[in-house]
């Protein structure tokens, strides 16, 4: 198909093809003329995912490009790979004070890579808590920790183990792309569990008079 | 304190400080001479709470404002307040289909606010997964819906019940600042969960000959 095909089919504009196609983001098309090229079903399948990545999951252009390169890559699911998707997709790094994070991390019993920018991240978080004055219960940081194992447990033994591309698929793609849903989902519960304990005051009931 | 100690005591730069107070996200000093003003230990706390807000949980500076003007409330904790957190932090709509997330919340069970834009957030992501031709294991979408259950009801049974304010800056500040920390805390037990699945071949590890 024609680069106007191609853009009709994943719902973007030329320009947006063009943009990713100059950034490496999308292989170019078999040349059939000097100025022009013919795409497949398999740019159109590379769009739609470079679409979900700089969507809800909220990447860079410059992480995109890095977790492409993972995905195309020939290799087996392995830890070291689980790195290697959280190093194309970490933020930058924090000046935050790392030894709270390592400690959590001991509290948990989990093994993890000492260069993990995970860490990092976990302790700009725990910084920034500190910061704005907001000590975790006791009892929240313990469910924090537990249904971390428990999705973490679930995730990595439902990676499938007959077919090496789709295991690399899964790994970085499940990684990166349910971590907006986990957040959503969290909000519902808690507008769940808020109405449960408080009640409706919600704008669609009376309110009780002032 | 003059500008200058507010700066240094809080570790942002002058200029820094000039921008939160033109943006609004601080209240100004108390002016001593035309072109001087006081500021107080208030001035130092909001300080480090609009840099928590903006660093790891990634809120812009409208957000930001959205988010102080809740906790700057004289409102008490109620179903309704979670939305406006909510509605204050949501990032912008997704022409997503709604229906598929409509019912993932069904067979959770859970009561939500209909206009929710974490409807749309959740669409969104599973828009995404399927762009992306990513099926969610069904062991796994249990794990997801049953430790959102587990961690909203220990965060919201832990709502501080004498203190207004307090319950007010706990529910505001601990729906955004936990985000990024329960983010970390995944990843982190997934290298756990595939060091134990797969064992180690990171790089600090010999690696098997090829």
């Amino acid at each position: 198909m024609r680069i106007s095909d191609l853009a009709r089919e994943s719902g973007v504009s030329v320009a947006t093809v063009k943009y990713y196609l100059r950034e490496g983001l999308l292989p170019p098309g078999r040349l059939t003329a000097t100025t022009q090229a013919q795409y497949g079903d398999e740019h159109v399948e590379r769009l739609r995912l470079v679409r979900a990545l700089l969507g809800p999951a909220g990447l860079s252009i410059a992480q995109v490009r890095r977790v492409l390169a993972l995905v195309d890559e020939d290799r087996d699911v392995t830890f070291d790979l689980l790195g290697a998707v959280q190093h194309a997709t970490a933020d930058a790094t924090t000046a935050a004070d790392l030894a709270p994070a390592l400690a959590l991390v001991e509290r948990a019993g989990w093994r993890i890579r000492p260069d993990s920018p995970e860490i990092a991240q976990l302790a700009a978080a725990l910084a920034a808590l500190g910061d704005a004055g907001f000590a975790i219960p006791e009892r929240n940081l313990e469910a924090y920790l537990e249904t971390s194992r428990i999705i973490a447990d679930a995730e990595i033994a439902n990676i499938p183990g007959d077919d090496p591309r789709e295991a690399l698929r899964y790994t970085v793609l499940g990684t990166i792309l349910v971590e907006p849903l986990l957040l959503a989902l969290r909000r519902l519960a808690q507008q769940d569990a808020a109405l449960r304990r408080f009640g409706v005051t919600g704008p669609d009931r009376p309110r009780p008079a002032e």
